[in-house]
């Protein structure tokens, strides 16, 4: 049986008008393009997302404009995350509320968190709601690294939390959770440039932000390795490995916003202090663009 | 002259109440605690302060109920550091406006800025206010470490950028900037076990959060320093080292608070997913404090 | 047209006799089990070789003897690596005058080298020799990083350094060197547990200790990417992967040594400060290799 | 009590003649220089001595060398660090035999070594001698990091390790030594930019190659330290600070040879694979000792 959330989920940008706020309307239009483009799941309010920059209201907007943008044509993992406890089950009730079909949780953290912090948080998250939490390690950008034992003991004694995304760019971790869940734990993978070795390995989806810009190569990566086409996958990884590696290198939504300009879909500028692609990289940007097939 | 900002710096814990809303009363207490125990400045908010696990509303209270407990008897760097530009702004506007003598700024980040993103966030919040701006790295909280060098360059071109938090626990970073600045920046040491390298190389000032717990051992390892007497402030910074290397460890907020609670001081608990300080650790942080001459 | 090294490339250790003098008879003994075993390539004197222990006298023996052991059975890479480039080349030459097909070259350095002296190494040790080099990155213990774009550089400039071994753990330098080689550039494995990833991102061969103790899986799972069976290299590279861990983890000459005593052939002990592997550990490597297939 | 080893020990390089072999008349030269400087104690065949690039016949002549031309004025400390136990042992023998008042002992490996394996090597060393060993920490040369903890362990149970040469560029190792060992080690300051800092947290002496280009001014620091004037150290250190980031940064015997060059006194060049100091790094160089008092 196929899980719920599998294949390419699409983690659109949140477009931001000319005076700063969300611009709700360019959001469902950007859905709607990654729904037609055939991605397998929507996944708002992520890194991607600006998440972490939006006051409470302009979240709460936002999601509840992705979830209604998306109208159950696909599945939809909200991500949740907030640096207090109280807020971050704020949130996934909300995104439960609206009709969500799973919630993404980031440890995110000012101060370091203790394992038992961690699991607690987790914890009581899981019991604030009822729909399944995809746990997602990001070492990178946290500061806090959950270790594969750390992960499959939440995974084991929380019960709806069922997902793993795996960000921290190490194959190994997700060899490291194959080993430790006998293979029954569904991982997916965070870091762009490892979707291939990824996928291979046996993430069952990829967390990707790229179908903003291109989503057929994502997904056609995704069918080669399920076809098992060896030689197919790893041409068709080299060929969008550049954009790959370029929106991870200059961040996600600066990046990603860019190109989005570049394909004339206005999703605004990031927020301050997050700026524009400087001019030089995104010449480079649009020659990444235009090398790639229609 | 001496620099408005020298000395210990204290940074006050912000004490919750039961409900889990900041317990404004214990908080003055504190304040005043502090102010009797001689301390040179209140640094309000800062990492110690919880700051990044308020709501705005909070935040302003808090800022509010500190400037007005101070009262002028001290002078005051209120941290008003946000992932956004915008509310980094208001906050500090909040701050002058409410008395505040300084703003100490840290480019907290959820995804990595760029040198020039830096730059133009603390351009953008010394354009916007009046009063200095104590400029903080801590790659070890924000992943974003600034060098020497953008810090010198944000010293000299911006205006009121007066002063340099250093907390990357390296202390030939303090070495750089005395080599850089050619002596002529005044840096402050954030790093609490590098105190007494810190005052020998010449920072003007120790921000930390263990006068909470005991201010006499800073003030004297200040003064030994300042006085050129070595052999004692060896002795008294090896002396209060337990102290620092334990509040350090175990994450200021957390190990702070329990130790008031130890010292019949109610602070509260530090903010979920923090939790209070594990039964092991608190008992060991006893022996500490009860170490440490009365 | 299939490269002169490929598949699975197998390290033997070099065995110690009591007196702790290399057992040449065991070392030619070890080297028919590999060949019998059906192994590619033979790689006397690597990391696993314990080459760095040896003196020149013992180092010149133990070549001469693997050399004249495989006799020409299968393709031989010797490890000629020294802290001088002047010792390098000698062991270089000493290596093409038995017979070896190419020899193994890590800039090993006390003090860290510049790209240019790594360069210049390698440039120097090509011009002695008229066999083809395999350069050989492996941070990890050198404390010499050399990234894909000095390789790609070192490859391209030198005309018989033909093939590179990357070890640094990170797939993404093997998607580098397909990315700056236009595919043309022949890599090999030399990371254990990344294996299964770096076959798939299609690496040419992989050098490994592993066959010492166990050869049928390591061919198995070359053989399984080959044919682009992506499920039956899976499988077979997760059954691999505890043992794979294992001999990383404690040692590749420590825990190879302690297998083979395991395995009833004896290849001595490592040559001291190296210990044999503590009796806990041997216990794990014995249930380790009792899983395994016979 | 005045340690036996004390202030500034001085590693002197080891020269080389045109055709690539040490150049023990310069050697001595070199060493009568220092001793006349007035530095404190000679340290050969250092990290600064390319030991680790030498054959043992020629480790041995240089030993025998500098232990000859010190002739008893200064102390004597003998790097003796080799990869095996067994010719760690004959060299400090041999350098016993020859006079050495104490041998410092790094633990190289190419495998990384465990605790006990660590114990273990220096316990066999000084078992084999009757002289004291300096136990010398470098991580970053040996990728082998002894914790404070072990260091001291070593120190209370191997009667003869009674001295600790800290390099690990960590001032919190320093007062953590102080701590564990309540004062009772000495120990030495290895990371030259950390010299002022070490000193001031109660480090014995500082061992360092600067003599060979400047000792008057490591003399001056020590002195001035020594006798608690606490500005004239920080504008001591400041003056010297220079060459100490310059020569650190680009490799002891590199540097520290070119200087010599500049200086008129011929050394020669490190041995290949390193290479003479590349031009514009020399040209910085002349103007960093132009700077310097004559």
């Amino acid at each position: 049986m196929q899980a719920q959330f599998h294949g390419i989920i699409a983690y659109p940008v949140t477009p931001f008008a000319a005076d700063g706020s969300p611009a709700l309307d360019q959001l469902a239009k950007l859905i709607d393009k990654l729904v037609a483009d055939g991605v397998h799941a929507i996944a708002p309010l992520g890194s991607t997302g600006e998440s972490a920059y939006l006051s409470d209201a302009e979240w709460d907007a936002v999601a509840a404009t992705a979830l209604a943008s998306v109208a159950k044509r696909l599945p939809v993992v909200v991500s949740i995350s907030d640096l207090t406890t109280r807020n971050a089950i704020r949130r996934a009730q909300f995104a439960e509320r609206h009709g969500a079909d799973a919630v993404m949780v980031l440890p995110v953290a000012y101060w370091k968190l203790s394992a038992d912090e961690i699991f607690a948080h987790y914890a009581a998250i899981a019991q604030a709601i009822s729909i399944p939490i995809m746990l997602y390690n990001n070492p990178g950008t946290t500061g806090i690294d959950m270790p594969p034992e750390l992960i499959v003991r939440i995974v084991k004694e929380i019960d709806n939390v069922t997902m793993v995304k795996e960000s921290s760019g190490d194959i190994q971790r997700m060899n490291r959770l194959m080993q430790l869940g006998r293979g029954d734990i569904a991982f997916y993978n965070g870091s762009n440039p490892l979707a291939f070795a990824a996928l291979t390995a046996g993430a069952t989806g990829w967390c990707t932000a790229a179908p903003n810009l291109h989503a057929a190569l994502p997904l056609a990566l995704y069918r080669a390795v399920q076809e098992g086409d060896l030689a197919a996958a790893r041409a068709c990884f080299l060929q969008q490995l550049p954009l790959l590696q370029f929106i991870v290198k200059g961040g996600l939504p600066t990046t990603v916003k860019a190109g989005l300009r570049l394909l004339d879909f206005d999703a605004g500028l990031p927020r301050l202090p997050l700026q524009a692609l400087p001019a030089a990289a995104e010449q480079e940007l649009r020659q990444i663009l235009a090398a790639l097939p229609a």
